[in-house]
């Protein structure tokens, strides 16, 4: 169906407005989770740790997860402001992730514990190296002038399928690291149904969710942006160039 | 761009023959680890756990993987030979996958270990019970002849979206149950490099590697079954019919 560019689909709102209030709790959860079972957090003693986990959650999680909506939310705003908007939230992701890095690396250190031998620490590491080279990708395509538009045009399905695939992906290593901080605190009084375990596994489900409602959004092929008048134009402009559409000398 | 139905995208059979060999190569890790690490596999003894990973692995990933790539494939047969060929695939992995959880349900009965207090195992009671439904709701759909040409277009892209949602995490968590697994044996070992640990590192990025492949696959527009004759025929004379478009009477 195609679509006038000043109009919103009906439902899209309210998937949204889910997606935030679900993306909060999870916020809100995580924290809750450190203050009430794990001390709370400080970058000293072995508080440190905790910065790891609501740092990866706020940045790779929420932030991440918010920079993707860019495109379905800002429908009417210039194609640039909406580019700078979802380039800056990667931004603040990648920089709050990169401290929850930090705190683990050195917790690490402190404790003489060896780095990088889980699962969840391959996995990590590998998908916050995608997303840096993702974010330097697009950005060298997309805001930097230099690219062409069919350049533009033939990476941006890939583009969007690898940003989808690393959000998935965060997601993913979230749910492993979870479950790591629960199994060598708890142990087998994970089997007991203590109340921490509930809560971090009501978390686990909570980041499920939170990733599946945004992949929904970004997934309704009538939900995109609609292209502008004046991006329709450069593009009819761009197809007149290479398809040799030339007006005839008559 | 527009395809003829006789066409398959070039590319299309290389990333097929790739998700394969890494299914494959999924299935054999995992009997590998089982075999080297964990005794091996029987119905009898501790060693009926092993049914649980092997089996979930085979029919949640593997099949449930392959069903869902059977419209890329088969791309010349009749539309209804591939639905029941890819409803047959799905039927063969929910029965491994049941054999699968009538094990580890045994398993723990006859050990006297509690039931579903893990976040592995609230995942992968709900993404079973997901499957199941997401199954019947298909069949009635697509294969039960009473549902309406107009309801199969509206339910189609829902069904893709959740049987795609579905996959991913059925991957997540075989991820889960793979670090539970390793964290309940190697404990504090892990993090000294066993073998055992590298292993089931390995093939927990094997595992994502190949929903990684098999969502690129699918995720590709260009690379869907293109309409048949028959199937156009077929629309084009709904579309008459609903949208009012018939013959003028002059």
């Amino acid at each position: 169906m195609e679509q006038s560019a000043a109009s919103v689909p009906a439902a899209l709102p309210y998937y949204v407005a889910f997606s935030q209030l679900l993306g909060l709790t999870v916020v809100a959860v995580t924290g809750a989770w450190l203050g009430l079972y794990r001390g709370g957090i400080a970058w000293e003693s072995s508080l440190q740790f905790n910065v790891h986990p609501l740092c990866m959650v706020m940045g790779m999680i929420f932030l991440q997860g918010d920079a993707l909506l860019v495109y379905r939310v800002f429908r009417k705003e210039a194609k640039r402001t909406t580019k700078i908007l979802h380039g800056l939230l990667h931004i603040f992701a990648f920089i709050i992730a990169l401290v929850g890095l930090v705190a683990v690396f050195d917790y690490h250190k402190k404790k003489g514990y060896a780095d990088l031998y889980s699962l969840h620490s391959w996995c990590g590491i590998s998908v916050f190296v995608l997303y840096f080279m993702q974010w330097l990708v697009g950005f060298s395509f997309f805001l930097f002038p230099g690219a062409s538009f069919s350049l533009r045009s033939r990476y941006r399905p890939q583009h969007t399928f690898f940003g989808a695939t690393i959000f998935l992906l965060s997601v993913g290593t979230a749910l492993l690291g979870l479950k790591e901080a629960l199994l060598f605190k708890l142990g087998s009084k994970y089997s007991t149904f203590e109340p921490e375990g509930v809560l971090a596994n009501v978390l686990g489900l909570l980041l499920i969710c939170f990733g599946v409602v945004v992949l929904y959004i970004l997934a309704q092929a009538d939900w995109k942006r609609p292209t502008q008048a004046e991006e329709q134009a450069l593009s009819m402009d761009f197809k007149t160039l290479t398809e040799g559409d030339s007006p005839s000398p008559q």
